[in-house]
């Protein structure tokens, strides 16, 4: 193949993506493992949908668009658009429309995948996200509500957390909709502008949301968001009941007594929680980290939310055939791995190898003999890849963070014992091969 | 939200995209920590490359297509052309390109991830697939690729394979380069149209090839594939060096010693496998399944290969900074987990929930007491999500094959005593709660 040095190819990667590193990738194995033990536990179905959809399937419910497309990758393909999921729960709208007498009713589904967002790509803002999603479908239940912010709970403390270091927020789409009501707002669009708009608590304060829902907002750039034009006296009424203690709608009422019943109480009541998605109908909830995490650039954060979700009661009967009342929740893992990757008790031991090193090539068979003894142990152990000077071999131990190099001259094959150098110590022995197992299972 | 009736969204998947459902997970997994452990133990680092890459970061590398962009999904994204991988070795080029200098020297890793291949649709022929890759990069060490043959048979063991089952076949892209030269073929487009002939003897024998190797060949359809127009005596040596029975290259030679050495047989050499990536310089490598497999049709069809692999020395000296000469091999997860849900020895236990029916939602704390104590023995248990009649609860039960369900109306409350009843002999017990865990541990 013929290098065209003028049209080298990037080596960057496109904004919003990354690779991530072997640390990052154990924690979040070990947190999904206990996302599966507990799932099944619980007694949901393991269920994985294609990345990809047509794009009319999903495309209306993309959360704070206004375009059906906007903010996902999509394609023209021979007649239809396909489109990269952007989250996991209009794929099992889509799945059990399309399944629906097959399926056992209620359906209890979970998936864990990666879902996209187009979005203008800019620092710390990602394209790309793992999400972990719980479902009922097919259920009104609030029993499967409240069950939802339990298992949560029973995942994080699988993880190590402390009942201090996490809260489930609680609130109701039942509770906007009664001050829609009492506001006389009947708009669909207001609707939505106004939930936007109170969705920005945590971002811009009362006093910014004040500003959006009546004439809008200009940010520091000088940007101006178009408000929600409702009058003072509407946006105190609003901000009032928004800034109540316990909650007064029917289906609240009813989960906190479930939550009674569980013993559960690592909960709170907060109806200035929003949920961007339009298409909430019922309780919706928020899971929030309480500890101190650090950004990239070692300050301390406050963390917030990780996930959350709600009751969606009409997504399934958009298909048009079904009825299918439903309940779910989202875990963003790449942030909740993020936030435990900084806490000490959750350090991961990565096992790193033993390096066998190369005297000579002819000495092979030796080396590998060697090599299956030590792995026959489940000991991580490899043959320097290479025959370069034993310099260079030492500086790679080093960099990879082998625990110990195993340096096997002439001399040592003909007395048939190796020197184990410890690469933390510095402290070298010379082993019989038959020790050599128990010798190196010390240092790992 | 309304629903507009006349414009209901699609149900369908789009052609080349699958549901997963929960049996093939599960073997899915499986296989997935079979291959952890391994690459642990090799000393492989894990890495995860994000799904998007710039186009001409990889795009020069797809296998088998004149465009660069052709067989890829992409997005024209701000100025530059996003694509999402069709493979994990051609990110893995550009990480390495990108963090040359940080990185050890061999960089081992492995990884685990979706690609995407924009191939036409059509029945079973699919656009998403799960690979395995593991890789040397930065070593012209023939041990390597020896390597890379011992550790993916050592995966397949560990998944239950017996050396019957399984054969890696070897060859080099030696062998044909060596007959380039003496057929005297040094335009790389028609080495190109030579090799992707070759590559088809698996799908229509020597015939069909030496068409190829010709003036082309007309399919059953009628389409006619453009040959590469070599004469009948080349065509013959061609035919009569990839007929031979051992190997004559030196790259081979060495190989079949390491093997050796490993005490490794489950292999043979085989000069026909082709391998159709263009960037191969040196040995390539086959991994075939054995046993019978059945088609969806029923029907029991030669598997053949489930991925492969080579040395490409080229491919990160394409980004123009750094030589960095590299072997890997790539599974198809998916093609080998279908298989192996075809033996009987790899059936994986599917752990459904005994049910709680819900007689009535006042007795609710008295079903979640019972299902924390079966839950915190680690019993799977649900309570039934909702409270509609009895006999729809039993056939929920049933249809999600529960292997039990509890009857816990208002009499059992009052005595204490929980019926169980063992929904594959249909025998009920009336059992204390303090007895209930070990008599559900019998049933499950």
């Amino acid at each position: 193949m013929t290098i065209d040095k003028k049209n080298k190819p990037s080596k960057a990667l496109p904004l919003g993506f990354v690779d991530r590193q072997e640390k990052e990738l154990l924690i979040r194995d070990v947190i999904i493992s206990n996302i599966k033990e507990v799932m099944i536990k619980y007694g949901f179905r393991y269920l994985e949908t294609p990345s990809f959809e047509y794009t009319d399937s999903i495309g209306k419910f993309l959360p704070d668009k206004d375009r059906p497309d906007e903010g996902v990758f999509s394609f023209k393909d021979e007649n239809k658009w396909l489109s990269l999921r952007y989250d996991l729960t209009a794929p099992l709208a889509r799945y059990v429309a399309k399944n629906y007498l097959e399926i056992p009713k209620p359906f209890k589904r979970f998936q864990l995948g990666t879902v996209w967002r187009n979005e203008k790509p800019g620092p710390g803002r990602f394209r790309e996200f793992l999400q972990f999603d719980a479902d009922f479908v097919g259920t009104k239940s609030l029993q499967s509500d409240a069950e939802l912010c339990i298992l949560i709970s029973e995942i994080l403390e699988k993880c190590g957390l402390s009942k201090k270091e996490y809260i489930i927020k609680i609130s109701s789409r039942k509770i906007t909709e009664e001050l829609f009501k009492k506001i006389k707002i009947d708009n669909n669009e207001q609707k939505l502008i106004t939930l936007r708009a109170l969705d920005k608590i945590d971002r811009f304060g009362w006093d910014g949301v004040k500003q959006l829902l009546g004439e809008g907002r200009k940010d520091k750039s000088g940007d101006f968001t178009k408000g929600a034009n409702l009058s003072l006296k509407n946006i105190d009424i609003i901000e009032k009941e928004l800034k109540k203690k316990s909650p007064e709608t029917e289906d609240l009422k009813e989960i906190l007594k479930i939550f009674k019943d569980y013993n559960f109480n690592n909960f709170e009541f907060d109806p200035s929680i929003i949920r961007g998605l339009e298409y909430y109908t019922g309780p919706i909830f928020e899971v929030n980290l309480k500890f101190d995490v650090k950004n990239d650039k070692g300050k301390t954060i406050q963390f917030g939310s990780i996930g959350g979700g709600g009751r969606y009661d009409n997504l399934v009967s958009n298909f048009g055939n079904y009825e299918a009342p439903a309940t779910g929740i989202s875990i963003g893992l790449d942030r909740l791995v993020y936030a435990l990757m900084q806490k000490k008790e959750f350090e991961i031991k990565q096992l790193k190898p033993v390096v066998i090193c190369v005297f000579n090539k002819n000495s092979m068979k030796d080396y590998i003999r060697l090599l299956k003894i030590l792995r026959d142990a489940n000991i991580s152990t490899e043959i320097y890849p290479g025959d370069i000077k034993l310099k260079k071999q030492m500086e790679y131990a080093n960099k990879i963070n082998a625990p110990a190099v195993i340096l096997y001259g002439e001399n040592e094959i003909k007395t048939g014992k190796p020197l184990l150098r410890n690469l933390s110590t510095g402290k070298e022995q010379s082993i019989s091969i038959k020790e050599i197992v128990n010798e190196i299972k010390k240092i790992i």
